[in-house]
């Protein structure tokens, strides 16, 4: 397993994975198999989504935002139940099919780091398949 | 891995695909393992839900529409923004177990790509594992 | 495959099975790759979050409530189209990795069984990759 490290400087912000995950492919040189990419926190998320505009992201945190607000009768008394149900909605890991020693994604498909309870030093764990 | 194309023929409509991927799962006579279903897009999401009455697909499709309403403030020029909301909120990929050559499904559940911004033709990546 | 049984009392319940799924991974002395825990139904969900303060699933179920209400103009009329919604927001499996025979949890991460119109009779399907 592979471990990321990354540093998250705003309560809700997504990060730019994909290069990171191409990299861990190129450095064990699988062929053929899939790549599960997993987040070990309870206040964040994995997803994949467009690349080119990053408008797409503000817009899904906006919204993801309007949905669940960080501030409601919440019982949990950290003050971030908005991030964990966030969590839940959006999911803590996405797999990937890898062919040919290359990451299958979609022309417009990135991986993003979803932080919604930053900023916090984040881990992300990456473990290929054969 | 096998590419499945469709056409859709609505911005938003949901496909059953149960049928063609347990077609895949027999042509490779794969015994023991998992199957990977895997959309390219960012705009389409995966999902396993029932089979049987297709009032579940029209209520889910309604509500979607209702908790992401396809004009709003956003910033994405395109004005599709809904679709990739919708796409990370319902993923973009689902994992079945096979057992002795059988997709392991439940009773009552169907695979179903869900288009969010058609209509488009659309590809279904797929891949077995053993 | 591992089928697990569980019974649920309430309609919205998550349930934590995290220990159940530790007591498989030892059973089967798998030493690395990974585990999908799968629900064959169609108005539940599995998910990984906090395993700390109960509150946390408390502000989730009445989260999804608020946003997936049991009653609004449905057409299905077995009047659990709220069920299946919820069970496509969040998802009907998860994958975990497994290192050295362990589990790969996050520090705060449990694994949920979250029934959508219980009380019911539950399965859910377990398989171990090398």
């Amino acid at each position: 397993m592979e471990i990321m490290t990354l540093q998250t400087n705003q309560r809700n912000q997504f990060v730019d994975i994909t290069d990171k995950i191409r990299e861990v492919i190129k450095k064990f040189k699988v062929i053929d198999g899939h790549i599960v990419i997993y987040s070990p926190h309870t206040t964040s998320g994995i997803t994949i989504n467009e690349n080119a505009d990053p408008n797409v992201l503000t817009d899904m945190q906006k919204k993801l935002n309007t949905m669940v607000p960080p501030h409601e009768n919440y019982t949990h008394l950290e003050g971030n139940s908005d991030s964990h149900i966030k969590s839940t909605l959006v999911g803590n890991s996405v797999q990937i099919i890898v062919e040919n020693g290359q990451l299958m994604l979609g022309t417009w498909q990135g991986i993003f780091f979803c932080e919604f309870d930053g900023p916090r030093r984040r881990e992300i764990w990456i473990k290929l398949f054969t």
